[in-house]
């Protein structure tokens, strides 16, 4: 932590800061400048406010130094995190996929997908059981009925299952039948979902919420990571931004961000972070050429006729042209 | 709605449109144009998915007309509504100020605060019990025994008192002692949390998500209301921007745009808005001038040692001066 | 400036980096912290540059602690800067509000309006004689002539011109013309253009960019400044974000800051800022409440055929009303 | 266009816009919906500002129909354009690498990197003579000496040359030297200078601005392409948004985004759409997969001692092996 005195302060006033930084327990060394006086902290400045410095008198800014986070970081567990979810290994050399609907809609529309994903090389299978809409007139989500029927489509066809669980009285339900746990990223600083999914013995995937820093990403994943479950799996699925061609701006860049920074695996949502489908393929492409370790992605027997984002759905067919479309680039990547 | 064609269509697509659009039990009226055809859809667009029609052959976009809310629309009800909490009628001529810490801390803090924003004309008392912090080691509330020494302080300044609730689960037990339950932004879209609330017979103060477009927000509203609970207060608080000098950019344009389009009450948190205790001053003033209909402030006895906020923290001095100040713009605007 | 080692530096890769900072003329002081080693560098890191030090061997970031621009900051000038266009004083205790059409169209527009706008208590007139337009088929301004009309309407109602400079070719005809030279928001970063501005005798007004940060801003002062003219007033006209209901998102925010950190004074657009002539009223109060020096705003005696910009121009009648109105805030605040 | 009327509106007001409408040459088409009539407005919309509909009473909103722009359309021009840069193709099948320093420092360091992009299969030599710095303090480029070093450069390797143009009044000087003009991020809505290099008679590299919209990057292709010269080159390099982890956001989803929408050539910028060189190689990779038709890579033989931008230049090295690797992606997409 570096503290920056205002430029009218004497060495009487940094005497003030020295001596209440060391009441607190850490060390300060004052630097005179020519312009600015400033203070560098040594000791854990996670343990301190940053506010209660930055509003002592004649002090300017301060900066941190550290990462605010710890167990999601790179620093704290230099090698990758591979995590596994029935059986599937998330973040190793295998590029995973997960697909399926947005939501789980019937028997019929759920198993016709599973069999089709399935085949063209999903190793997981998405749906939604519970579903966030904007619109209280919307689909909501078949809810345990939805559940049920992703363990109808896992018994099927071995896929695990991977679902989105909307508050801490869910958790329990969820868990029975999920094989990944989803937090959407309308829900990604849910502390208390968050808390809770520390306590789950199952493997979480933790959304992106649409104006989230990296930082304000990792502390969500450092909720789950300090409540006892390891097992985080990071997704960008695009944020908020003033550009008009896309719903949201699916934002690449964070995975090399992520990649230095952290240990965690990150998967990309290109459904959702362009809301097109016919995006959906060469963003696909470019995750994965930028580094991404999976891949999760809306497929629709009929998109035309999906309760909830047809817009951004892929065909059967479409997805498995993808899939093969897709392979090219891991292996041009080195990776499966 | 209108349906823009793709600049290839026939007029025999245009009929599979048309067909499809009447099979939904609306009507169609296509207009050949020079380089487009468009199709006019009369009928409730709100019942019929937009996904389900742009994705049909030859269709480029579809264009809704109609806006996604109804009850919270000033075309529902073209007067404002005013909404009682505690007695203190907000969205009325009276400009209302709620004040308080951004935690409860202790009983000494809540009630000096509690009295010091009282005499300084607060006409509630806010303090958070329930707090969603972004770092999983920061403090995160005092959770009932906060809300118990919010009724303290409520008994002793008969100030009513708003405070947030953050999961269903805690919705009753914070109705017994709010006067006013707070959403707060990282929950604009806790669906399930909009719905619960619903059914309180308490008001709700809704806080607009960082990166909430409009129609979002009033979508949130649409769920309390839709769900039985009349009584929504908006609160803008900061929208997510490439800015750097505030925390937040506070979105004082929202003010005449909710006016214009719902009847819902405004008011202002330049606290969290702009995130520093002095720009809290001019953008209250200028959340006053432009319409809102109260501010929400964060105080603090001693900001240096608060538990969370203190760098947007007034001192109880600090609140009192700018009541005053604030007093001025809000007789100049013909308000109290 | 501050320079963080990477967390394995070893004391040896700290020599390395502290010899590099002394042999370019600055003092090293490094800080061994737990996690982390800091360097302390003393002297003006204005002269260097950041990535020169970055991109030594185990060098994490470079932190600057100065600001990047001198003359513009207060620091260098402590008290606010009072600039004369034509005998009116802005960022004095006066409110100065400049009005008029967006294009000058003809001279009976621009007549009426200049003198609408006169009689309304605005103290300088707007016109655009060189319009950068988004389309190429749009309007272009009428050059030249339309500054004669300019003149014309100056010689009439004595009011000082305000108008835009496009390119640098252009600025000694335009300063024959105009009291006031605007840079448009899409020339803030015309870095030539700026640098010519700075050898004329007339005073600057300097649009802020729709993403520029306040750095930014103020370094495109800066380059006014240091090219010899003291005379720049700087303009908030909205910033492109995400929000759906204004053109820009105008950031009142920006008025406390550059007050702090700046002795120029600042006035807002609040016409081009939303975009929306029924907005231009709160907008406006607002602004004044925040603390801006005055306004622009666009007139036209006919928004409806207007040439450009009618969606935001105010009548004649409405301008008039709105001064009304601005006058009873801006005594509120103490200003005339 | 279609025009969306206001909910009271009564059929005598409908009356008037549609007569006004047909006084402008067009055609209208009113539609009685439940809660609105639209009229629908047949005629090239463009002629027409949307404006002076929006204005007369009633109307609540104009939605155009069509793109502004024309000449830079796909409909305009179905098949990809293939631009000819010094017998370099550019959006053909051949992915075209355009290398070299951010500006041109002295002749050794110029000729040194020349041959070595040259080696690693670079088509085109990027070097900038003009520079738009945020400083005046910063070095501002070595102008007209600067254009003949590449010149001596273009002679030793036979490399074309791409170099940004300022302002109108250098074009003919820098046209004589560059094979490729590029107008800089800053200067996209220069409307004076983009008109200017529609009478030039070389190829325009078009960067996008930090906050441009698509419309507005298109429209700004149109102005040059209006102007004469069917030879521009799109170059995306980051927007303006929250993010902190990088300088800009690159975006790479403006890439199908063009291709579905204009017939002109994309190529991408990660050095400046990201500003870290340690985030150059995964975002070429991903740009190339994304269908990007080139990159534009900065390259110093010791950034750390570059005049400029040395943050985001890679070494010589580093630039063979990114050429390399992200060869295998060209070949994985079926290019070159």
């Amino acid at each position: 932590m570096v503290i920056v005195m205002s430029s009218h302060a004497t060495e009487a006033d940094v005497t003030v800061i020295t001596q209440h930084v060391e009441s607190l327990g850490l060390q300060a060394h004052p630097i005179i400048g020519v312009e600015r006086i400033v203070i560098g902290v040594i000791g854990d400045e996670r343990l301190i406010q940053k506010d209660q410095l930055s509003l002592l008198p004649h002090v300017e800014t301060v900066i941190p130094i550290l990462k605010p986070y710890k167990l999601a970081s790179r620093e704290f567990k230099p090698n990758d995190s591979v995590i596994d979810v029935a059986g599937v290994r998330v973040g190793g050399k295998e590029i995973v996929t997960i697909a399926g609907p947005c939501s789980v809609e019937t028997e019929e529309q759920l198993l016709a997908t599973a069999t089709a994903v399935k085949q063209a090389g999903a190793k997981l299978l998405r749906g939604g059981a519970y579903k966030p809409r904007t619109s209280p007139y919307a689909f909501q989500g078949l809810g345990e009925d939805g559940l049920k029927l992703l363990m109808k489509a896992k018994e099927q066809t071995g896929l695990g299952i991977v679902t989105e669980v909307m508050e801490t009285a869910d958790v329990e339900l969820v868990a029975e039948y999920a094989d990944l746990l989803q937090v959407g990223a309308r829900n990604m600083q849910n502390t208390r979902l968050l808390r809770s999914l520390g306590k789950v013995k199952k493997p979480i995937l933790l959304k992106r919420n649409f104006s989230a820093t990296l930082n304000e990403f990792l502390m969500s994943a450092e909720y789950i990571l300090s409540a006892g479950n390891n097992n985080v799996i990071l997704c960008e699925r695009g944020i908020r931004t003033f550009v008009e061609y896309t719903r949201n701006t699916l934002d690449l860049n964070v995975i090399p961000a992520v990649k230095q920074l952290s240990h965690l695996p990150i998967i990309v949502d290109p459904s959702h972070g362009t809301g097109r489908h016919d995006f959906v393929l060469p963003l696909s492409r470019a995750a994965i050429a930028a580094g991404a370790d999976g891949l999760i992605i809306e497929v629709h027997p009929d998109p035309a006729k999906a309760f909830s984002d047809g817009e951004q759905s892929l065909t059967l067919e479409a997805f498995q042209s993808l899939m093969n479309e897709v392979s090219v680039i891991s292996k041009a990547m080195g990776r499966q």
